[in-house]
This record gives structure tokens, C-alpha cells and sequence, in this order.
């Protein structure tokens, strides 16, 4: 497989590297390093150990080592520790030469205190841009957009437009999309190159500019802006303050970034675990994932306390404790697949105009027809099984209720997390499932201790 | 919210393009519609009912309506009821026009016998480029890659190639990357339009290219593929077949496209249901997720038949029965969170180098401190809650095992699967918790009966 076969070459290449320096061999180290793809150069960088780091950083230029790092920047765990090996001066000329989006995520991986150091050692012009970055809150558009794109003005033409554009190629993130701004810097246009490229060069910008841009807002939710991007097929969207304003462009490496770390957090959310989970330490991923199975734990001594209520009437028909474990499950299972088609509706931007009671109506009447389809079928298993219909219609009407309110829960505490602000994906399958527990127990054995005491 | 405001265009340009329908205005609906983004175009379509769709098959041409449906092709929903209700020579002609990747992926939403007749009518050049497509497996680089890219010869100029792109502007799917082959068709470098437009126009394309071309093989699976994009920052990816000869792009639109994709299915499969389901039909949504429900109901009717193998036991102690649903409760959100880590590492293309026995062992010792921690907290919990310390050993021992377990099964079923040649993501969490249930119980009725046996 393409991936393997991959693999296999990095640990070749990082293995010639090393011997290139360890011969201290300056010459064929740049060569041979410096003509592999950059996310190569960056897996064989990640492989070195820190001896052979600090000789790459006096073997290489910060303007070399710049152009591999916007494609480390995404390994955030280990940024830190490279930034900080680093001389000072030699990182800040590095993030000066990154796009600022990548300059600013990385220094966001430092110590608060320690960015104005590099901010100082840097190239004024670069610091400046990346202060208008860098107070964007976080996950919004403002805090993956970059400054470095082209703008044109709507009234020269493709030559000239042309001759900013191979000036700019080198700087700027992507060529590939112009912008059209007035003299107030507000966004007028935009123009694709291939669009440049096919014009007569005396046009005017103006008549091959398309005037219906779309666009996002600064303070947009990046997941959102995700969701423009993929609809509409763009490689890159700009971004605009209130007043229309462009302050910079989100390119389409970045909203591939962001689809995956926002399927991740999905993900993690509904397993309550962080499956992006790195170490293979034990240890480490106990401590992560413990959290949540003790507080879990005692919403659950929530459910054994209301059993303990009942040991009288279990001593008497311990026949009723056989079933707890299937109706507290199914409810359960009922209740995390609600959760999760909640939560990505939640998540569909389409959904904001949508009344949530809708969501949460069909959510009851589905938690109903499967409550009642499985209800049946357990309570002729259960009749014929224990040749005891009473005991059947306790259990099938139990499952009936305890998935129909499990249905519910699982859509509707969602979506009240999301309307008190918290994210959705909070709410966990575990979560819902320890919390059904406790409603299914809780109308099992009110059932049963109603039909025991009135039919038999 | 972006989203909001442009929801809310769209109904008002919907309502507009109806006018303009219902009124019969030819000149003024192309006008208004064709300045819409393609994206706006595909919503308002989509919006329409049947009569005014057909009236816009007779207003735009094959060629317009094409556009549209390069975005369109994604909403697989409802393809196949839109080319149905077309003149089948006007689809044709449309498929025709378009991408060949989207033309395929349309087509593919057809009744299997009805796809000929369609490529019968179609410009041959172009049923010819479909057939070529059509057959690879779906999920593959071969199916969501396109043939038209721009490619170039080594031995020509800048100048000639720029002339060759502005030729194939408006037909190939990117022109911001070029691929140069040889003349066995075979790729031997690659070249972006940035490095065309920054050289000098009389140098030779073999001077300026990369002849370190990443690419994808055409059976690489489509997760690996969206793998290698991510991680390269590319527009497009080369797909070549095992003699090295290029036989088409993946652009990064469909990239998007398929990570989208890979993460919901991920995320339906951890909550056994289908995250995508559209429908507001109760009843629809109740028939996809009961297959699971009900499955997962006979799999706990093995615990509880397990539990009433312990009746005996349990009228003796009913105390035992309190504490059922938290053991196997924990254990199944110990479980689950260990299956999301796996099918998470499984579908990271490194693993596949990694031993698997590695990952078990890991998640057995995860499982083993995760289990003891929490053991010893319920242990505690219980002894002081019921005054008993070997009640809460009997529960706290139980807990340790039934969570060691659960985590073995979580990593060792998704394991397998893949293994087998399923897809891991298969083993949900449900499908987790529901097959630790019977474990726990198993393992708490045993411990609990030996310590009863010899302790009291």
C-alpha cells in the first residue's frame, strides 16, 4: 500500500540523514535533505533525536527550515519542545519567514510569557501581522486565516494584476485566488487565476471579477467555515469584519485541518475519550481516560442506590434481577444512537434555523416504534422462555418505556448543553448510557412492583 | 452566524427564481440564476418542485445546467430522481459536459442496466473516459480520481506549457498542477502553475519541475489517499497504476469530500446507527436503527441467561443484584473508550507497520490501572455505604476484572475485524458495551460466589 511502502522510505531517508550528519558532511546533508517533499523533511526531522535537531538548525538557513515547519506546525505536541532548543534569534527569524497563520499557531504552543520575546527579535513587519492574528479567539476564522494573499484593485488590468501576482508568488499563501478591494479595503471581487489567465491582458479587472463573493466572518466558528468550504469547492475563502472588510483568507490546508480535528473531537466526545491519544504509555492513557469512568461511577452508584430500594421485592422474585442488565442495555443502546444523530444535527449549520422541539418530537416518536417493536419481541421471548407472559408484558413494557425515554434523553440534553453553550459533543454514549441506566431501573421495577402487587 | 444570514439568501433567491419561473421570463431567470454561485445554483434547484425544475431543463443548456451539477453530484439522495425526470439525451449531454470523476459518481446512482443507454447517447470522447473510470472499486483512488488534468512533455518550454494550460483552462478539473510524463505515459515529475508563472518563459519545463512526485497508487483506499493530501498540504495527487503511468487526479475538492465522509462513517459506526439519516420520518428513522437494537437485544439475552444461572445465589444475597448495572455499566464505558482509541489507530495508516499484539498488550495494562483505580474507589464506596468491606472487595475485585476485560475486548474485537477484512468500525460501542455485559456478569456472579462460599 501506498502508505506502507511510504513508511518504509522515511526510515531509509532518515537513516541517510543521519549518517550525512554524523560525518558532519554539510555539503550532501543540504542536498540530499532539502530535495525531499517538505512533510518528508519534516518526518525525518521528528525521527532525529535533539543532537542531530540542533546541527540541522546550524546546517540550515531559518528561511530553509521555515518552509518545513508549515507543515510541522500541525504536530503540536512537540513544538514547543523544538522552539525552545532553538537559539532564540534563529526561532524568531524561522517564524518570521513562516505564513502568519502558522507562525501564530506555534507560538501559541509556547508559554504565554515567552511569546513577546520572539515578537521583539522578529522582523517588524512580521510582527505586526502577526499581532492582528494572534488575540483571535480561538476555533473562530480570524484564528486560521492568513494576511499573506494577493489583493487587486477592480480598475487596472490582467497585466498588471499579473505582473502583482509573479511579484507576490513567492510571499503570498496562494495565488490561485485574487481579491478585489476599494480604497476603503472593503472586498469587492474576486478573481481565480485561472480566470487571469485566460483574459486578454488589457482587460479590467472589473469586467472578469466575479462581484457575488462569498465569504466568512472573522468571528465564524472554523467548523463552519469548514462546512463553506466543502460545499462550495473553494481553495481558499476570505474573511471579513462587519463592515466588509477583508482581513485575510482561509486556505483549503487549513479547512482540511480543521474537518479532521473537528471529526476528532466528535469522535472523542461520543466515546468520552481522546482518541487522538499519542503515548503508548499506560500510564498516561489511564490518567486520561479516568476521569470520566469515576465520575461515571457515581452517577452509576446513583442507579445501584435506587436498586437497593427494591432488595425486598428481589429477594422475593429474584427472577426480575435476570433482566435488569437487558433493559438498563438496550435502553442504553436506543439512547447513544439518538445522541449521535442528535449531535450531528446539532452540528448542521441548517439546523440553527430549525426549532430543536421538532428534533426532539421525532426523536420521542422513533424512541416509541422501536420501544414498542423490541418490546414485543423481548416479552414473547421472555413468555415462551420462562413460560410466564405476566413476566413478559413486565419486561417488553419496561423496554418500551425505558427506550422511549432513553430516545428522549438523547437528543434532548444535547441540545440543551448546546443551548446553555457548552459543546454538544460533551454529552458522551457512556454518559447517556450510565444515565438511561438509571431511568430504566427506575421504570423496571416500578412496573414490576405494580403488576406483582396487583396481578398476582 | 455566516450560515445563518446565507440560509436565509437562499430562500429569498428561491422565491425570486420561482417568480421568474411561474412568470415565464426566459431572459431574466438565465440572467438572474447563472449569477448565482454554483453552490446557490444547486440549493435553489434543489429547492424547486418537479414542474419548475423540468421548465429549467428547457431554459439552460445542457453545458449551464453542468455546472450546477458539479456541485450537485454530492446530494446522492436525489440523482437518480433528477436525471430520471430529464430528457435522457439531455442528460446524456449534461454527464457529458462534466467532470468526469462527478459524471461517474452520478451515473453510479442509476439502476445499473439504465447506465449503458446513457453512455450510448453521450459524446463518445467522453463515454470513452467514463468506461475507463467506472469499473475501479468504489472507495479507491481509481473511483474518485478524473482525467482531466493538464499534462506536459520534459522537453518543452515554459512558454509552450503556458500556452497548453491556457488551452485547457476550461476543461481540466485544476490547472495548478502539471504533470509532466514521458513518452510511455509514465510520471516523471510534477509542477505548479506558481512555478510556471514565477520562471522565465524560455526555460525548459525539465529544468523547473520536481521530479519527486508523491502519488497515490489507483488501489490505494480512499482514506489513505485523503491521508496523504492532508499531510502534503496538496491541491491534487497523481494517481498512477504499478508501471508508474499516470492515469488521473485526485483533486483536493474531492478530498474533502471523502474525509467527510470516512468521519461519519466512523462516527455511525461507534453508535451503531447511520449519523447521515435525513429522514424526519420517525418510522424511517426507527427501521434503520432497529436491525442493531434487536441484534443487540439476543446478544443480552446470553447475560441474562447467564444471570439466571445465579437465581439461586441472588434470593440468598439480593444485595448482589444492587450492584449489577454499575459493574457492567463501568465496564462498558471503559470499553467503549478503548474501541474508539483502536479503530482510531487501526485506521492511521502507521499502525499498519505496527505489531497489533503491541496495542493489546497496552490496552490490557490500561485497562488493568484503569480497573484498579476504580476498583479500589468502589471498593471503598460500598464498604463504607453497606458497613460490609467484603461486599465492596467482591465488588471492587469484580470491577477490576470486568473493566481489564472490557478493555481487551475493545481493542482485540476491532483487531480482528480488521484482521478479517471488516471494517473495524463495525464494533460499536453498543455492540462493545452489550458483549461486556456478559462478561461482567460472568465474572461478577463467579467472584461473588466463591467469596460467599468461603468467607461467610
Amino acid at each position: 500500500m501506498q502508505e506502507q511502502q511510504y513508511e518504509f522510505e522515511i526510515d531509509l531517508e532518515t537513516e541517510r540523514i543521519e549518517q550525512l550528519l554524523q560525518s558532519n558532511n554539510l555539503v550532501d546533508f543540504r542536498e540530499e535533505f532539502l530535495s525531499y517533499p517538505l512533510y518528508e523533511q519534516a518526518q525525518i526531522y521528528r525521527n532525529l533525536n535533539e543532537e542531530s535537531r540542533l546541527q540541522i538548525y546550524s546546517y540550515l538557513s531559518p528561511q530553509e527550515i521555515s518552509n518545513m515547519f508549515e507543515i510541522l506546525e500541525e504536530d503540536i505536541e512537540s513544538i514547543e519542545e523544538y522552539l525552545l532548543e532553538m537559539n532564540k534569534q534563529y526561532a524568531a527569524d524561522m517564524l518570521g519567514e513562516m505564513y502568519t497563520d502558522n507562525a501564530v499557531d506555534m507560538l501559541q504552543q509556547l508559554p504565554t510569557d515567552e511569546i513577546p520575546t520572539y515578537l521583539r527579535l522578529m522582523d517588524a513587519k512580521q510582527a505586526k501581522q502577526i499581532r492582528e492574528i494572534i488575540h483571535y479567539e480561538d476555533e473562530t476564522a480570524g484564528s486560521i486565516m492568513t494576511t499573506e494573499y494577493v489583493s487587486l484593485k477592480a480598475n487596472q488590468t490582467v497585466r498588471s494584476a499579473m505582473a502583482i501576482l509573479k511579484s507576490m508568488a513567492k510571499e503570498a499563501e496562494t495565488i490561485y485566488y485574487t481579491y478585489v478591494i476599494n480604497t476603503e479595503g472593503q472586498l469587492v471581487g474576486v478573481l481565480s487565476l485561472r480566470d487571469l489567465i485566460i483574459s486578454n491582458e488589457d482587460v479590467m479587472i472589473r469586467d472578469i471579477m466575479s462581484d457575488r463573493v462569498v465569504t466568512v466572518n472573522v468571528d465564524d466558528d472554523q467548523a463552519d467555515v469548514a462546512h463553506v468550504a466543502r460545499d462550495y469547492d473553494f481553495l481558499a475563502l476570505p474573511v471579513i469584519d462587519e463592515n466588509n472588510v477583508l482581513l485575510g483568507i482561509i486556505t483549503v490546508d487549513d479547512i482540511m485541518d480543521v474537518m479532521h480535528e473537528e471529526a476528532t473531537s466528535d469522535y472523542s466526545g461520543l466515546a468520552a475519550v481522546d482518541v487522538d491519544e499519542v503515548t503508548n504509555n499506560p500510564f498516561e492513557a489511564a490518567k486520561k481516560r479516568l476521569p470520566w469512568l469515576i465520575t461515571l461511577l457515581f452517577l452509576g452508584m446513583g442507579t445501584s442506590s435506587l436498586i437497593s430500594n427494591y432488595e425486598g421485592l428481589i429477594s422475593e422474585a429474584a427472577i426480575l434481577s435476570v433482566f435488569v442488565t437487558l433493559i438498563t442495555g438496550t435502553a442504553g443502546n436506543a439512547g447513544t444512537q439518538s445522541l449521535a444523530v442528535a449531535v450531528r444535527k446539532i452540528g448542521q449549520p441548517e439546523t440553527e434555523k430549525r426549532n430543536f422541539s421538532a428534533m426532539i418530537l421525532q426523536e420521542l416518536l422513533t424512541g416509541l416504534i422501536s420501544g414498542l417493536v423490541t418490546g414485543i419481541t423481548i416479552m414473547i421471548v421472555v413468555g415462551i422462555w420462562k413460560g410466564n407472559f405476566i413476566l413478559g408484558a413486565i419486561i417488553g413494557f419496561s423496554m418500551l418505556m425505558a427506550i422511549t425515554v432513553a430516545n428522549l434523553a438523547g437528543s434532548l440534553i444535547p441540545i440543551l448543553m448546546d443551548r446553555l453553550g457548552f459543546d454538544p459533543a460533551v454529552a458522551s454514549g457512556p454518559f447517556i448510557s450510565t444515565f438511561s441506566d438509571l431511568t430504566s431501573v427506575l421504570i423496571y421495577f416500578s412496573i414490576a412492583q405494580y403488576f406483582l402487587s396487583n396481578f398476582l
